[in-house]
């Protein structure tokens, strides 16, 4: 298959590149990706990165910012950063891919366990991610030619625990490798409509 | 208690403000509220309802607007229109209300079925009513002063059959007073960050 993998420089990208690079061609995208740039907040940057790439097979998005702050403290422009980037971002990604992606292709993002288990902080997080796999399992009856979507919800990574440890204290991380498993449960399995929990 | 009931001049406002109104004072808002007009969309309009209304004691949402249309033909612009008013209309309610509402106050949002159980041309609103349910799980651990929130999840109204009943095939409606039980239970019950699906 030929994948298209946003976010591939990331901790969990690469790990994605590890799992899946072994078994199929992939294409490294993200805001300095390797092989193609892209800003997904852009649904012209992700139209101008699906002309760059021709025909493909799968989406893996493994990309997404958004803002952790406190719920006492944040203003709708905080709210925004993640609506605009890691809700709408990924959503770019189907919205311009659908009519291109092959058929029987794929396209997985990825949410997070904050949008059913919060903390402190992640009111924002849980919007995004809980927006995620909802959208998942509504486009999901819609694609046609076989096209299937997924989401994969990870929880904190061994890998960023260092900085990320003292917000999910009690949250036993995983590691990116593992997480990675659920992307190609997605990519090179047959289901459709899910939300992959990892953690 | 003194209960902000925004969208009072919908189906579901209507059937909430018969429930509530018997025990409670209730403020009517919303475009063209009878009490005080508001424009959820706006954090500045929703700052002067607040400024006009003074003390209360809950704040109960059956507003919001979204966009319905097939996944392959949705841009971006369509899914803001439910991003802004559905969506961050209704958190805009909780951004700007939380330091006002008396100690043990309560907010109670409406999301939607469509959330989990998804239809064609849904695709927005199950994005959005999922986002609802997520951010109330996660705004209910930071609230203070004992301050709830929850939100109402309904499936389609009875009264909206005629309208909607051929996207809802198979769905069993609800009455819009049996839909206002559920509200009734956020504000005048004591649990939080939670869903009460309706149907």
């Amino acid at each position: 298959m030929k994948i298209i993998l946003i976010g591939a420089a990331g901790t969990l990208g690469r790990a994605i590149e590890n799992e899946l690079g072994a078994r199929h061609g992939i294409i490294r995208a993200g805001r300095n990706g390797a092989d193609v740039k892209v800003d997904i907040r852009s649904i012209v940057s992700v139209q101008e990165m699906y002309a760059q790439v021709g025909k493909f097979d799968a989406v893996v998005s493994a990309a997404g910012n958004l803002h952790f702050g406190a719920l006492a403290d944040m203003m709708p422009e905080q709210y925004a950063i993640g609506l605009n980037d890691k809700l709408m971002g990924q959503i770019n990604l189907v919205i311009a891919g659908q009519g291109l992606v092959n058929d029987g292709g794929s396209f997985t993002l990825t949410s997070g366990i904050l949008g059913h288990d919060p903390i402190r902080g992640g009111a924002s997080a849980s919007m995004v991610n809980a927006a995620i796999d909802g959208f998942v399992k509504a486009a999901a009856i819609e694609l046609a030619r076989g096209v299937r979507i997924n989401s994969v919800s990870p929880t904190m990574l061994i890998e960023s625990a260092e900085a990320y440890g003292p917000y999910f204290r009690g949250y036993k991380p995983v590691a990116a490798a593992e997480a990675a498993l659920a992307f190609s449960k997605s990519v090179e399995g047959a289901q459709t409509g899910k939300t992959f929990h990892v953690g």
